[in-house]
């Protein structure tokens, strides 16, 4: 029984990585529903271009599933150009989200750029402000996820950032109040994070989760491509899920299994056995 | 010669309240380059739906024409939800005005309101600043016209603001850097503002600027919907327009005739007309 | 047992409104920690000024106190300059209660104004703005507490506002993240609101609570300044404690008896006699 | 005759550094305005302290000199414990520099630093933030000066930012109306910036202007602190003064000469001599 939330739970959650060549979002909310998942992390003005709002609410409510997140559909990182391109959707896509119940956006924050890095800082800050202002507007948080495998940190000219502290230090440059992490439990492990810095947040901190497992390698060559399933490999899985929940977190907590060569078997095998690993990890925690 | 703005003048502009029945801003577009006005106040995105973003620049720039302001296409006075509906496609919106080159937008603040005056300063405060954020994105100010005629600060229930220190007090309350004044001569009238209340604006406090004039009625009585061609009434435009210039504004000055019986003429008659009149007072302030 | 917080509770909190005679906050303290009481509200700076920094965390960690909160030590409902003059000794204030562990700044909203409803909201929002800023940077909320009893509505010449609902919308107004609630359950009393309206709130809205309750007069007719002791009266304190406590808030729930009338009693009878009301209502609610 | 301000003059400033051993602030004022200077860069606290307020008035009325600019006398560069020290005191100076009609605050940055410049970028962001928001609500704008010397872009383990449009997109980054450039036309001479730099700029983005010189050596090897007076070297300062005046601005210019070996002279002397080299450049360029 859960005690650390006042009854409130974490959400199984899915995203579409990891499950195979699944046909669209549709087929991703049936199999979410029918293996006991409850939020999955698609695009709403996808969903309601192809069948509309109102069987897109059905869809999901049939299914027992909400949306965990969006993507942040807005190019940040290149040009003001591409970045204008996109923030005159952003909107649309937050009224969309908005409409059919999501409250959570996401982007991650790639390590290393060739852009000069307090340059870029500077930009970056001002263009993610911009977005969090207009998701703001519709009730939605702004997730910012830490990325920390250790050869990003080299893949572009030069550092930026990929801890967790350096992460909130960036959301209170940003300065909007519905900013905070996404947290995603490969990241944690491969910036040497620990269940104190969980232990330190407080949930409100804390957007978005991101469950996945790391296979046993020194974590500086745990490849961000060479993910594998939740309880599949080393990271400390439960502690993780624990300490989220100890902190009164209780939002969605979604799979993302970003690997170069993907697993066997077809969208719901691969569901199933996504099942099979959330119930292995979330009972190691005590957790349903 | 102008001595007040390092070489730079004062824009005419041109709406298109009082000129009749316009075809559509096309038509608006041309009357205004064929008679010596600079600026138009219309619509980007309906410009570029009608003949796409090509001809529409080169619509403008071969008559010499410059969008001097779009208004803001989001209603903030009403619902929450009537303003999101708005608010979802500024984006858009602002991205058309950016694209042919237009850097003001405006919108205005009725005196009186149904709703309870302070909570519904609150609500438009977060509104107006969710509509800044996104316009100071693309590059364009946001003008707060205060309205001045008396009989509207009793239309409706409650007395909301119509001063110009009001007004800058707003600013300051919504608290971005792209919102400024839209100073319209009716109104700067009918509040009994002064020259000297101009000459203490910094020119970047101001976003855009109407003219017009007042029938000589006493100013409690001037009705909004019973403006007059500039230089037909009793507003003292030379002093409002030097006092203008001597600040350095140096932005448009767009005609905006609010008449609950229209004057009659042809689109073509008006504009001949109002260009008679903004040459009258021009001259009359030394200016060209 | 506490379920609603993942095992954090509620602190017992102690203002000096309704002890009688104090000497000062340092008895305060010593009478807080004698009778269970674990956090007061006092001013950090006058602590500090009073006894030295080193001996002020020391008369808190022995008593087993901390400082629930302090007051805004600005005047910003006033003149401009009566603001300014406060708002550059805000910085002291907020370093001071950082220094002792203090993490909330409190400050009341009269519900009625001599000044225009619209114009007053304008100024009071960027000057509370202001206050939250400079609070923020040293990890301080500032609570705005709404003030419901009905006859301050008609206090002043114009209303302002009253409501919990009107209060979060003008907190969203400021725009600063450390800005949320001081709920006082009299006020929430007065303004007829329900549990389902604190069941609504998350907890990092709140930042402080006050306690105290009513006599058994007509809720318009209740008096600003007639309180009287948790558990004497008829507000549902119980319902009040158990509804912040399902939402998990774990802040303090500070003691305030404004009463025109003060009981009698020395300070150590008063204090005795409120922790008795106390042990009532948190007893009442199931909580210790 | 000045045509490009409106009628108003950029202002002959004197900062302290280059006038040898003044005995004080009071020194430098009367000095100042003994030879023509109209503004003075000193601390207002201090003057304050020394003298009082009404004498602090008196001594820069009566020699025709205002306070150009005051200091920011807050550490952002290093740690939060020290960067809150410095802080909390902010509101004193930015009231002290108000009472005496001082509207700038300046500080410097730095183009390299041993902190990870991504993180330190968003460290910085946020302190500067707050310092301009306490500044702002005193009427106070606050000037950042980019350095261009090229030794100190690799003094320190990582590279910043040094060039003018990096500190404009920083400046939208920190978000607040009041911040502004502090151009030095050494910054401006060592970072190969243009007059059209200077051209494309509006007048109110400047907070504030240095003036000095550079020797005769290549521009990759200047160094910070080898500046010599206006004039004397071989930095465009006409086209530098010009540009400033075309755009209209029309703050103070004030001089500041860094020097490690300082010149020889009495503060009169070097007063005097700065007088004739302010005739000098200013008389290049058509100003007075």
């Amino acid at each position: 029984m859960d005690q650390g939330t006042g009854g409130m739970m974490m959400l199984r959650g899915l995203g579409g990585a990891g499950l195979g060549a699944l046909e669209n979002e549709i087929q991703l909310i049936e199999l979410a529903g029918k293996y006991g998942f409850q939020a999955v992390d698609i695009d709403a003005v996808t969903l309601i271009e192809r069948v509309g709002e109102k069987k897109a609410k059905e869809l999901l409510s049939d299914n027992g599933v909400v949306i965990g997140s969006i993507g942040l559909p807005v190019n940040w990182r290149s040009t003001e150009e591409e970045f204008l391109n996109g923030l005159k959707k952003l909107g649309e896509h937050a009224a969309a989200a908005r409409l059919l119940g999501c409250t959570r956006c996401c982007t991650y924050i790639l390590p290393s750029t060739d852009y000069p890095s307090a340059h870029f800082m500077a930009l970056a800050t001002r263009r993610l402000r911009s977005c969090a202002q207009m998701l703001g507007a519709y009730g939605i948080g702004l997730g910012l996820e830490f990325v920390g495998p250790h050869h990003l940190r080299t893949q572009w000219a030069n550092p930026f950032i990929w801890t967790m502290d350096e992460t909130l230090d960036w959301i209170a440059a940003i300065g909007e109040s519905n900013v905070g992490l996404l947290l995603d439990s490969y990241h944690w492990y491969t910036t040497s994070s620990t269940i104190a810095d969980i232990l330190a947040l407080k949930p409100e901190q804390i957007v978005h989760v991101h469950l996945n497992d790391a296979p046993n390698v020194p974590v500086e060559a745990a490849l961000d491509g060479g993910r594998i399933y939740p309880g599949e490999g080393v990271i400390d899985l439960a502690g993780f899920l624990k300490g989220l929940h100890a902190i009164g977190y209780a939002g969605p907590v979604a799979q993302e299994i970003l690997a170069q060569k993907p697993r066997e078997g077809t969208p719901e095998e691969l569901v199933r056995h996504s099942k099979e690993c959330y119930d292995k990890v979330f009972g190691a925690a005590g957790l349903q």
